[in-house]
């Protein structure tokens, strides 16, 4: 039993790895080098492939920043930092992503004969994305329910899993902790040094989460 | 009004192009480099392009190849001659790549302001691809409603055009013609040499598909 599992190497996608690994998976991480501002996170989810003692780790270059108009590719756009609290929709998302993403794991899903792909996205905590909302997973499984050859000659249907959908951080972080996720692995910062910036609202949520789930994050942090 | 056409270079996206610059448009064709076989349709789509003076032809580079499963893309994998009225899915078909290739286009289109998304797919001739299909068109139109910053904060959705959809080859010829379509600079043959092999199933349909329009076809060709 196969599984493509969407692996940025962030907390979310590695634990969401850590799920799959329990549920018995053969795990298949799909990373993607996409020209973002904080490349350091390919080497995580390196490691956490390496962790997991995979088969094959799928790294999918492209020239996604292109496309424009995000502060994830485009060096101009400051990242955000103080308002991890915002309702409207921050500059970090970059237009299409998760779909973009989908698309290639549902392509090597089908390469493979793999049943299931994992994707860590979590509606709660970044609902100001559009393609993590429930509506936008349900909306993708009924595409791909339609668009693999695998779905029109064998009736044989990849499903999506998101386990992470309805958790908050502090949840995501207890249930890595339980499956012993390799969290030290892990990297979230925005800014993309080698230690975390601890101030960008990405390590905001990451360390309110932590601290809620009374876990000890064990990255390290320039200021904490 | 702006539109993101996606273009390989083939004689399909080409009338495409011309339609919607028949349309009125502001023309922003986006075209790959995937590693497939047959790369210099790139070159075909370049040419495309500057035939239409276009403002800016995003070019995105992405080693789709390592997802495997095609004979597009896999040069171990001989491509089809011969059979061109096959029912079953041809070994050119390259998984989920008509889903990778509108996301991205999503992506621009949401980046540029663009409104509409041209693609020239057609489910006559090639009703082999599950990503052809009128029905996938719909589901991605669904998602694509649901997936975008605009279409949650603006309500304001991206249309997908596909004005081949239900067109022969003959009529894709009888159209481009008319519209004046720069039929001379495509290119469709799988083998993907400069000069087409006139024998592979690509090269058959197309010519058939000219024939049927009684328009001569002004590319060269090894034989014919």
């Amino acid at each position: 039993m196969k599984a493509v599992i969407l692996l940025s190497g962030g907390l979310d996608s590695t634990v969401c790895m850590s799920v799959a690994n329990n549920k018995g998976y053969e795990l298949y991480p799909i990373s993607f080098n996409y020209h973002q501002r904080h490349k350091i996170e390919l080497e995580s989810a390196k490691k956490v492939a390496n962790f997991y003692n995979v088969k094959h780790h799928l790294i999918i270059d492209t020239n996604m920043d292109a496309i424009g108009g995000s502060a994830l590719t485009d060096k101009n756009i400051d990242v955000p930092c103080g308002n991890i609290e915002r309702k409207d929709i921050p500059v970090t998302y970059v237009p299409a992503r998760n779909l973009i993403f989908l698309s290639y794991a549902l392509g090597y899903a089908e390469a493979i004969g793999a049943d299931t792909i994992f994707i860590g996205v979590n509606s709660l905590d970044y609902s100001g994305y559009p393609d993590c909302r429930p509506e936008f997973i349900q909306l993708f499984q009924n595409l791909a329910d339609y668009s693999t050859k695998a779905s029109i000659q064998d009736k044989k249907h990849i499903k999506i899993e998101t386990p992470l959908l309805r958790l908050t951080k502090k949840e995501i972080v207890l249930l890595g902790t339980k499956l012993m996720a390799p969290l030290q692995y892990t990297h979230s910062c925005y800014n993309g040094k080698e230690k975390a910036c601890g101030i960008c609202d990405s390590c905001k949520l990451r360390l309110r989460g932590f601290e809620e789930a009374g876990v000890n994050d064990p990255i390290e942090y320039i200021n904490r």
